[in-house]
């Protein structure tokens, strides 16, 4: 029988990359795999994503023509790219010509998952540099973005120690990564430029015809969450990519006056199940939940004083790791960067 | 007029000891000012706190008889104390001796607030390795253990967005730290093998009369606040010294058809209000609340769903370092030390 999982080892498996200051010796040891991606500009170079060896090898490959400049400090372990064109455009246009290079050539597995989806890569004020593939993103390790959201009703028929049942999709066995795996009600990437409430909405009617009425009148934004991934196998492509991921999330309690159902639509998800907390922390135990998504469900159980400081030796750490500091620029970093002020 | 206070900053004035992946800068430069305390067991070493210049110095001039072995290591800006006595007794007769030694001496300003409480110190695996007096741990920068509990009523009487109104202390005008500051309903240190349940318990009936019984019926344990402050004149004794700490939170909801209202007892309070949400928030933003007790109140707004994402622009920087990782050894480092695997 299979190790069951307790709630730290769900956050473990998700936010799997070393902390450096928890465990500086794992981190030293980890990061040798890697070269830091730097960013230059007036102010100095600064750190934004983490390159595989397998990406340095195959850069020092490619043509001049199709990398453009490409600077390799092999003693400080540290990368630039993409730094040759003046404008976010010219530098999208270089990202793809890279990208579709390594594509058509197989260069890296974890291209097949081509998904002609442009998502961003910020600088140090959080502006634009370039937008990449979506399935590219894992050889640069630069922070990708998403939204996710718990659809839940009030409701306890006896048979749960609370009055809260959550609407669980069991992802589409056709899907290229984590098939058949269990997740949030519904969740997506954010492209460029896309507000991630806006975004929850279109996935909510893709993935779950969720109408955007309801949408609009009931969700709850609840903030972030925020871990670094190492990916697996499962994640499709090659294992060992970094994702630095932030994931707006949403709460949406489903009002017991409204006959509002969750209904797979655009193929993602293979059905939805109305769920008690206790099968849901069963199906976690088993492994059976996609990692960030339990991570997602973490947070959600910690913010609904389901896992509390007296049933969870590890309450403290789950609630810092679930929101762990990504040191990246990017909106990550200020909930809202529009805002300068408090309004208090 | 005095700049108003935004929640961040009374973050910032609590939590001001520079994050060393934040600000790796302002860390090192900050970080000028003192020699790590370290630990050496079986394991090899392990930094347990930070000493000042000025305790180096101090450190110097005292005579072997007095301080014991002690190493200083310059070029690794390290010290080694304590480590010369087997028993954990004999170090913390040790510590007596060093402390008593520069009290009568007049050594340290912040010895004049002499207590005659014995505080832990902590180990790699949570043992005790010693204690000392409470008034010195600012003296070598090792973590300090505390309770915090507000006491609320669900009440509103028309005046305020929210229903609740929270217990509001002053503390007394004589007090040698903070006098005259708004504090937390009941608050108090944590000595050497207390428990801090029953530390809340005993506090609350010095501090505010609260009776025993109505304590354990009503208080709910909701985790712990870690930071790490750098002390001002309003601690008592010199500024700068490093005071890493984690408190233990409580809530007290009292019912509303019990009649307990808090009420000074011992004379660390003069007297206590009920105030609603606005009310604290002003007197937070005018800078009137003790700097722990602003962070304590922070994190109570944001548990109870006062502060969010939709009105606080650094709803996830607030979240983040009102449970800041402190990098010491010691119970904080996982909130039940006594359980090694989770109920799940």
């Amino acid at each position: 029988m299979a190790t069951r999982l307790a709630n730290i080892d769900l956050i473990n498996n998700c936010d799997a990359f070393p902390d450096p200051e928890r465990d500086p010796v794992g981190h030293a040891k980890f990061t040798q795999g890697f070269y830091t991606f730097i960013w230059n500009d007036d102010e100095g170079p600064f750190p934004i994503g983490y390159l595989p060896l397998t990406v340095i090898d195959a850069l020092d490959k490619t043509p001049a023509s199709i990398k453009g400049q490409v600077d390799v400090d092999h003693a400080n372990r540290t990368v630039t790219l993409f730094h040759e064109p003046k404008t976010e455009e010219e530098r999208t246009q270089l990202a793809a010509r890279l990208t579709a290079y390594w594509r058509a050539n197989k260069t890296f597995l974890i291209l097949k998952g081509w998904r002609n989806e442009l998502w961003p890569v910020y600088g140090r004020h959080g502006e634009l540099l370039l937008s990449m593939e979506r399935a590219a993103m894992g050889l640069f390790g630069t922070v990708r973005y998403g939204v996710h959201m718990n659809a839940f009703v009030r409701r306890n028929d006896g048979d749960s120690k609370y009055d809260l049942r959550i609407w669980v999709p069991k992802r589409s066995a056709t899907k290229s990564n984590y098939p058949g795996m269990l997740d949030n009600t519904v969740a997506g990437g954010l492209m460029t430029n896309e507000d991630p409430f806006e975004c929850i909405i279109r996935e909510a009617d893709e993935e779950a015809s969720l109408p955007e009425e309801v949408m609009r009148k009931h969700t709850k934004e609840v903030g972030t969450v925020t871990y670094i991934s190492v990916t697996d196998k499962r994640a499709g492509g090659e294992p060992g990519f970094i994702y630095p991921e932030c994931q707006w999330v949403y709460d949406l309690e489903l009002p017991s006056d409204l006959d509002v159902v969750p209904t797979p639509k655009d193929g993602e998800v293979e059905s939805f199940s109305l769920r008690t907390v206790e099968e849901i922390q069963e199906q976690l135990a088993q492994g059976l939940w996609k990692p960030n998504c339990a991570l997602v469900m973490v947070d959600f159980f910690l913010r609904h004083g389901i896992i509390t400081p007296e049933n969870e030796p590890h309450y403290e750490e789950l609630r810092r790791r679930a929101h762990r500091y990504i040191s990246f620029p990017g909106p990550h970093q200020k909930y809202h960067p529009q805002q300068e002020t408090s309004p208090q």
